[in-house]
C-alpha cells in the first residue's frame, strides 16, 4: 500500500508511509470510506468519447450542457487544463483534450494525441472557432502549431491564448522572455 | 552598523549581525573596499533630470545614446523597471520613470509622481508611441489609466503591454484571473 502511495504526484515514501499509519489506525473512518471512494470512482468514471474528457457519464456533462456555445471550440493538452479553465467558467463553449502534447524527448508523436479525432470533429461543421489553449511551454507551443496546421483549410477560426504579463506580474521579478512577449505583443489603451 | 544594514531589503536581523561580523573581521579586505564603494557611489550618482533614471551623469546613458529610438517612451513605475526592461535591450526608445505608483493606502497621490513632467515631455513633440509599461498589479493598472486619461489628445499612440500567459505557464497552475485574461485577449493564430 505504501509503494502504491507513495506512487501518487505529490506524496513521496516519507509522506505516503505517514498516510499508510493514519489509514491503518483510523480503519473504519478513513480506511473504509476511502477504499468505497475509489472502488466508485473505478466503477463510473469513464472517458467521454466526443471530448475526453473524464466525467461519469459519456457523452460527458460539458459535451450535453445545452447551455453551452456549440459554435467554439478549446483544444487544451490534458483533462485537468481542461478542469483548470472550466473551474470558474472562464470558457462557455466545447472542448476536446488532446491527450498530451508532443515531445521528441518522451517519444510523443502526432499520431498519439487525438488530433486525427480533432479534425474529423471540425469537419463534421458547426464550429465557427477553435482556441488552442496550450500551455505556454516550448512542447505546448509546438503542438499548437502543429494542431494549427492541421486546422489550416478548415474554415474555422484558429485562436491562440494572449501570451503577456500574468496578473500581478511585476516588472522586476518577471523573467526577459515574458518581458520581450508582453512588449513585443503591446497594444493600445482602450 | 547591524541596524543601518537590517533596514536594507532582503537582509533581516540575523543576516545583518552575520554581515557586520565579515565586515569587522576582514576589514581590510571587505570593509574598507564597500566603504569606498558607497562613498563613490554617494559622491557619483546622480538622478537624471530627464528621465528619472539613476546613473552618473545627468542626463543619463540611456537620454544620451544616440543609437536609440527617439520616438518611442516607455513609462515605468520605477528605476528597477527601467533596468529590468533595458537588461535585454527589450526596449530600444528612451524611457520615463514615474517614482511610484498610485496609492490610496500609502497616500501616492498623482502629484507624487512624475506625471506632470511627462506630460510636459510628450507636449514637447518628437515621440509618436508611449508605451506605459506600468505592473499587472491593482495599483499598477489604476495608475496606467490615470497616465493614459492624462495623455488622451496629446496626438500620440499610447500603448499597454500585453497581459496573458507567462513564457513557461501551464493553465493547471495559473490563477483564474491570469486564464480569463488570455482568454479574452485570444488572437488568431499567425
Amino acid at each position: 500500500m505504501t509503494q502504491a502511495l507513495a506512487r501518487l504526484p505529490g506524496l513521496g515514501p516519507r509522506s505516503a508511509r505517514r498516510a499508510v499509519l493514519h489509514l491503518i489506525k483510523k480503519r473504519e473512518t478513513a480506511l473504509v470510506p476511502l477504499v468505497a471512494a475509489l472502488q466508485a470512482v473505478e466503477r463510473n468514471l469513464v472517458t467521454c468519447a466526443v471530448c475526453g474528457n473524464v466525467d461519469t457519464r459519456d457523452p460527458c456533462g460539458v459535451c450535453t450542457d445545452p447551455r453551452r456555445d456549440t459554435a467554439s471550440l478549446c483544444v487544451v493538452e490534458e483533462v485537468a487544463d481542461l478542469w483548470a479553465l472550466d473551474r470558474a467558467r472562464l470558457f462557455a463553449g466545447r472542448y476536446h483534450v488532446l491527450g498530451g502534447r508532443l515531445s521528441a524527448l518522451d517519444g510523443v508523436r502526432p499520431e498519439d494525441l487525438a488530433v486525427d479525432a480533432l479534425v474529423a470533429r471540425i469537419a463534421e461543421g458547426g464550429f465557427a472557432e477553435v482556441v488552442l489553449a496550450m500551455n505556454a511551454t516550448l512542447e505546448g507551443q509546438t503542438t499548437m502549431h502543429y494542431v494549427a496546421e492541421r486546422l489550416a483549410g478548415s474554415g474555422v477560426r484558429v485562436m491562440q491564448l494572449a501570451q503577456g504579463l500574468p496578473v500581478g506580474g511585476e516588472l522586476d521579478y518577471l523573467d526577459e522572455g515574458t518581458l520581450a512577449l508582453a512588449l513585443r505583443a503591446r497594444r493600445l489603451v482602450e
